[in-house]
């Protein structure tokens, strides 16, 4: 049994809390024993107030502390607390696994999705990518992971990095492409929803096929003709731009092949 | 019994002719009698060759003709048709109702999707968008589009314009910035699937939400330790360019709200 303690209350905190429990449910490998939270009312609809701290010096013996909150605060939580030798993980796509204070065993604990407030997601489904200094710390982490996921992977702190540039292409980017082809449709009174069946196709190519093999449109065809006549349409600055640059990187990469 | 006649034997003539094909069973609304193709060959695995004609003079007379060709061939073709006062339309995203020859009346008939070779499509799901230039032959085109699609909508040339730019930015360039994620990753030695759940929710979360809504991540958040180390991270100069121009983007977008 892995007596598991959360330290935070926000979005990935809460969902980790419901995986957890759930995980809870089903298995005997892992227990959550407390969650540390600023503010107890945060957490009190998931969990029972006995087992909600706001207090550093409450904090339990566990053996495992998963650190779930802001990339600012990572640094200064690791610092607060109130023993050593324990392992603590953050869940930073971002930070490197030396963000943690030296007082603890370290190791990351990154869970790659995004994640929205009030939506259910299958955390079965999310990739969690593992990191620690040592092969014991790894094994109980995956353990742990395992739990919770079906896909475990090892990633060192320069490829989480990557990782989380190439999340934020095809995350935050392509959600804004999606936002673009919104306004477009309101501008010219079309429901938006028309074009949900080419996006989710557009996503579900992929699981198969490379995006490089799928790649269709005006760009990749090279057609000089609904190029010229599309960006003329745009009469935005900063779609047009977008439209110009995403063309261009298009050519130049078909180009290459 | 609407009569229909394909012109065409590429990717979507060919999605056409099977969705065509599977309405014809489950349904006495509409009939293929003839394709035209330039090469029977390239079509006989779907049809039998008496339906298959490769000579503009054997066309035979039907309710209604549909011109699956490029857009470059879709007025040469038009203008090739040995009939007058038919109804004919075209199947093209960015071009005008006017691209076809006027002797005949004209319409369009759009399915907004992206085709792929191969790679089977549930047309029930494609919508298609629809332009006549009088009633009669929208309720025509309309008791087709039904047969094979559940969703039909009225747009006309210009809105049809707007569509295609839209789908250019949600389907061609979101499938260039899946591309890039994937370049990122075999730089690092990550493999690739480690995103398809992060890809998948993203084309997900906005089938109930605005993207609007749903935008994370470094930019929106104004994060700018994140941004500048991201940026660092990337030595392509094309990718660092699009990086700079969408985060750009995404915050002056979130700054008029």
């Amino acid at each position: 049994m892995v007596n598991v303690i959360l330290i935070g209350s926000g979005n990935l905190a809460q969902h980790l809390i419901v995986a957890i429990q759930n995980a809870e449910k089903s298995d005997n490998t892992i227990r959550l024993i407390q969650v540390f939270a600023r503010q107890k009312e945060s957490l009190t609809h998931l969990l029972d107030t006995d087992k909600i701290t706001s207090d550093f010096t409450k904090i339990k013996e566990a053996d495992l502390y998963i650190i779930a909150v802001s990339d600012d605060a990572i640094t200064a939580v690791s610092t607060q607390l109130p023993f050593k030798n324990c392992l603590v993980v953050h869940t930073s796509g971002t930070l490197n696994m030396d963000a943690l204070d030296n007082k603890n065993r370290k190791g990351v604990f990154y869970p790659l999705q995004t994640f929205t407030k009030n939506k259910p997601v299958d955390f079965k489904t999310i990739p969690i990518c593992l990191e620690t200094t040592n092969n014991n710390d790894h094994e109980l982490i995956e353990k742990v992971g395992q739990t919770i996921s079906n896909t475990i992977y090892k990633i060192d702190s320069q490829q989480r990095k990557a990782l989380h540039v190439a999340a934020v292409f095809v995350n935050n980017f392509t959600n804004h492409l999606y936002h673009i082809g919104n306004e477009i449709c309101n501008k010219n009174q079309i429901p938006f929803t028309i074009l949900q069946p080419l996006i989710q196709e557009t996503a579900q190519k992929i699981l198969n096929l490379s995006p490089q093999q799928v790649q269709t449109g005006p760009a990749i065809r090279n057609d000089q003709n609904t190029i010229a006549s599309q960006e003329a349409f745009l009469t935005n600055e900063n779609q047009k731009k977008i439209y110009k640059i995403l063309t261009q990187s298009i050519q130049n990469n078909g180009k290459k092949l």
